[in-house]
């Protein structure tokens, strides 16, 4: 391996953020699970979580096209799996939610151990989810359709965070712990 | 037409920016076109511009799911026509394209008349495209993958601009001509 490459792979890994994250509450299309994995890789993120009770996820994850290679997918079978294992790791909740109390996105702090909940196509985030969430977060909408993309709006809420992030000097050195980052280091080298 | 729903389509044409626009150079996939639509609406654009040489664009549109209803979706065969009616309304083009001049997007001015080009889902943006456009502009990314979807580059975009625009005051006061305003406001209640 040439040592740009080398050189590379540690400069994306001493910016990994391993207490950012995002969970997807069966959102359902390919396309959109593949956009949201290579913004997750694009904003620093080194694992997301995906919340789907099928078992046919293979299939599912073979859609999402080679995105997944440089962000661990976890898979969960229910909601409240994935928001359970979630907490035990001392991630706050937040979903992406139109709900009464949510608040627009540039308002909250992003710089604390943040998981991002983002809601089906059509249904939206659960009743299920949006109970067991910490808070609900909105991107401020100006016009006449009721929501955005889901993959849209995990990529603004990121985009933010990082921007946070990049104040608080967290890009300055390396949030990986030891041994992840080695284990990554690894994996990237010897795919 | 009840009374809150004439307020609030007066609150979205109130807020609409005539001089903030997208044009999409060939991009082909109908998922991305309506995600990039939607962004439009929600980003208080009110018009939006599609480079499609193929005939059969009635599909296409038919496709992108009825997102196109509040945003009026203009179609070009060519991409030098396409910038060409941009810059005769006074657009400047600047070409969200990873190229050694591009430059970082929250660096940019968005104040000004601006149309982001964006490009193909496989291609990129063209070569006619990448010159003819007055700049280019990048979203940074931290991650090992080469790019980012299209329509979530279109949102980011869009975002920093409403922004930027909401600083400057451009959401205080309607800047939409009363001509369009008005044919707006009609198209709307009647639809
Ligand atoms: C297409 S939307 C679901 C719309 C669904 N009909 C509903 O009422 O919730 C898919 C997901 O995208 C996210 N989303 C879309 N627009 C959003 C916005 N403006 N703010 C926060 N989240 C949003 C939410 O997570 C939502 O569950
Ligand atoms: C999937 S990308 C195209 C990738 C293509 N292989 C290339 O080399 O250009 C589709 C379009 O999304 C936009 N895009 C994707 N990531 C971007 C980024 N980080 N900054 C600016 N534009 C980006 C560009 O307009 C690009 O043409």
């Amino acid at each position: 391996m040439k040592p740009e490459r080398v050189a590379r792979i540690r400069e994306v890994l001493d910016r990994r953020q391993p207490d950012l994250t995002i969970i997807t509450d069966r959102v359902s299309k390919p396309h959109n699970i593949s956009a949201i994995i290579r913004s997750c890789d694009a904003f620093a993120v080194p694992e997301c979580h995906v919340v789907w009770p099928d078992e046919d996820f293979q299939t599912y994850r073979r859609r999402a096209a080679g995105s997944q290679h440089w962000v661990r997918v976890n898979k969960h079978p229910s909601t409240a799996e994935g928001i359970a294992h979630l907490k035990e790791r001392g991630f706050r909740i937040l979903a992406a939610h139109l709900s009464a109390s949510a608040q627009p996105y540039d308002q909250l702090d992003f710089t604390q151990p943040t998981a991002f909940l983002m809601g089906a196509e059509l249904e939206g985030v659960s009743n299920e989810a949006a109970e067991l969430a910490d808070g609900h977060v909105i991107v401020p909408m100006q016009g006449m359709v009721e929501s955005l993309n889901v993959s849209v709006v995990a990529a603004l809420l990121l985009s933010e965070a990082c921007r946070q992030r990049r104040q608080a000097g967290f890009f300055d050195q390396p949030r990986l712990a030891d041994a992840d980052y080695q284990r990554l280091f690894f994996e990237a080298c010897y795919p």
